[in-house]
């Protein structure tokens, strides 16, 4: 299989410190585990302020649940007992009665029920963020040199998180409906027709809103997956991972089940759910229901690292759902995203429609537009469009830290805007200087 | 070398579970992870509530810092900006004023300056518990089949994620000072004879109150292991995992400076620290002071993994930290370990002492007191004398669990008993609950 290396940032911190390793051996994996490329951008943005970023990918920080978590702080440290209980260690899996409502809230999304679910509570734990739940599942199921298929473009932090566990990230085409099965098919096929099925161990699939080219997947396409997933575990199960990290920033249209509830055998799905988009990222509470095999083999992993997500904060996160402050929270940030990305929209219709071959998909949530720029101007750190949005006051992720290692090629055309952070006359004006970077190239050229 | 396989607990939830993982192929590295031997332990006090536990290894619920939480989070909540600050995502290698403070803390322990010490703000990483700092810093030195040194018994938990990434934990003689200098420096002789030193990546240090043995580490022999892993750093640095856990769980005597204070170059001490004893377990926030060549590969690992520990959590310390709530806590807290050690030292020597053969090190901090029975008296789960203890009504650590898996073998006849979590009353009881199981197998022999 062809192999394109993924693009790095350029002076790494890792550069720098290698020089002062001697005599200092790093562990296989800590060699092969890159710094997260966004550093160099988190960087960038940090040492010049007056830059507008529309790179990170953070929650607006004005809409934090400050409330929310005063009320909740209170009502956990209101009586000593249950204080003291949650100041306690806990148990590697998480809290139970926060379990459960995940587990409850998940099935009623899908408009299904509990008595016919495959889950039970049993089937969940809690992790710090979805992040880890992601890793934990990837370093259960894969070895070095193992495979995941992909989307292209995809998650660039789990793309790293493969990466540094040496697994193969695959990548497969997508469109504006998510990742096309008929593509994953045609993947499998090859890869089966190389020897390399049984190194396949799972797909994948951020299923609302992805991150970065926000797109949620169409909903037959959610039952095909489970379908195509088993029927291609001959040599081993192909488990999907469903990332739904942002289910819950939906602006526009309605919710879709999730690729879970088509499990009905509860033996394929791997869903991922966080609170750090829907709530607050500080709290760093996040989740995962499993198939039943998998749990056991994830708890071993998950007690050797921290015998568990701090017990304190799921707590918290029990009362924030048992008060219905969650559900409160999510009506009110929709509002301000919804104007959020109205602006960047308009601003692009403005600003970049009149630039002949730039496109984005539509966008009904979550935090970001994927920008298909003019077809060989390329977005990178090291070219030209990169410092010229610099040189204009706009920072960006460049579209081609999103693509898998193998397989559908990387479009370095490509970026990512975040509207999370910024407000919508910030969000405006970045685009507009963005567009006078992309003319001001188009005239040179 | 010689290995003797580590003790597992009988019926473990993996076994049943395996029945139904056909078709489910996981990693190696989940297949050599094994379940945390306690959970069996754990499984028997929560099924039988009326035993008396001298297992568990957690803190006095009844003195955790609800007062103090109420007042910090008072504070960390008080501005909105602040609070929004602290919901927001961090950065992976933590808030640099906790840190900050955290380095300050542990020089000023050490009684020495900032100004000559070789670490900086850029040495301190936050992690999840002490836990995970250790878990990082051991896959990031090791691949498999490489080895760590430890003392004859040592941190159970700390073996079995060894075992999860298939490093070679190998045991070296302790006596009351902790590790024994002269026996690392045989050990490493023996494995270079073996053509192994070049596997040697660290040795394992808790230098205070260790767990389970309770010693401290004598202060000539910190010196002297900082120049025993310079000296023996031939093929690669062999670096000292100095685990300083329960520093201030300190009832008699003087404190005595880090290990990491004799580490004038700072190159080969990495200190590792926690807020799970000396505050609460349930907040989970510990930290790291690494050598600077470690720092990023560290925080590679970390970022692929959760992005950094709770913000949220890590304001919320820094803000006890910054009131001198953690003092007031430790100050409290000492004084009722302390009754409590007393409790079980005078039981101790009430009712073990009259039968013979039966010894325990002197206590004067941490959580455990370490028993030595009769020669031939073997405690693990599958004895008599675990059966004959639950049928009496008490439950204690068999110390088997806690020999590394290789070097020095295992004393089969050592007991672990914590008295954190019972009253003195509970404790009185206990021990002479044990003393009777002892007893009555002396008398059947």
């Amino acid at each position: 299989m062809p192999s394109h290396s993924r693009p790095s940032a350029p002076h790494k911190a890792s550069d720098e410190t290698m020089m002062i390793t001697d005599n200092v051996q790093l562990s296989r994996r800590a060699e092969s585990a890159g710094g997260n490329p966004i550093g160099y951008l988190m960087h960038q943005a940090l040492s010049r302020p007056e830059l507008i970023s529309l790179a990170a990918g953070f929650v607006c920080q004005e809409t934090l649940p400050v409330e929310a978590m005063r009320k909740a702080n209170q009502l956990v440290l209101a009586s000593d007992q249950q204080a003291r209980q949650a100041l306690q260690y806990g148990t590697t899996a998480g809290f139970a009665p926060l379990r459960q409502k995940l587990l409850e809230r998940t099935v009623d999304a899908d408009r299904q029920s509990l008595a016919v679910s495959p889950h039970t509570l049993d089937s969940v734990i809690v992790t710090a963020g979805s992040n880890q739940l992601l890793h934990l599942v990837s370093e259960t199921l894969c070895d070095p040199g193992d495979i995941v298929l992909c989307g292209a473009p995809t998650y660039f932090v789990y793309l790293g998180a493969l990466e540094g566990l040496s697994v193969r990230s695959h990548g497969v085409a997508t469109d504006d409906g998510g990742i096309i099965p008929e593509a994953v098919e045609l993947a499998l096929e090859q890869l089966d027709a190389a020897g390399e099925l049984p190194r396949v161990k799972a797909i994948y699939v951020p299923s609302y809103y992805d991150n970065p080219a926000s797109t949620t997947l169409a909903i037959h396409r959610r039952e095909q997956l489970v379908e195509i997933a088993r029927r291609w575990s001959r040599h081993g199960r192909i488990f999907i991972i469903e990332d739904a990290a942002y289910r819950e920033l939906r602006y526009y249209g309605e919710d879709v089940p999730s690729i879970l509830s088509f499990d009905d055998r509860g033996d394929t799905v791997i869903h991922a759910g966080t609170f750090s988009k829907s709530f607050a990222p500080g709290v760093r509470i996040g989740w995962g229901i499993l198939p039943k095999p998998l749990i056991q083999p994830l708890l071993n992993q998950k007690g050797n690292l921290d015998f568990g997500s701090p017990n304190y904060n799921q707590c918290l996160m029990n009362v924030v759902l048992e008060e219905g402050l969650l559900d409160e929270h999510i009506e009110k940030i929709r509002a301000g995203y919804r104007d959020k990305l109205q602006a960047m929209l308009e601003a692009a219709q403005e600003h970049l429609t009149p630039i002949a071959d730039v496109h984005w998909l539509d966008v009904e949530g979550g935090l970001y537009v994927w920008l298909k720029l003019p077809r060989h101007m390329e977005a990178g750190v090291d070219e030209p469009l990169f410092h010229a949005a610099l040189d204009q006051g706009v920072l960006y992720v460049p579209g081609e830290f999103c693509y898998p290692a193998e397989g559908v090629p990387v479009e370095k055309n490509s970026i990512r805007l975040s509207f999370g952070v910024q407000t919508p006359d910030r969000i405006r004006q970045g685009v507009r200087l963005l567009a006078n970077a992309v003319r001001g190239l188009r005239l040179e050229a």
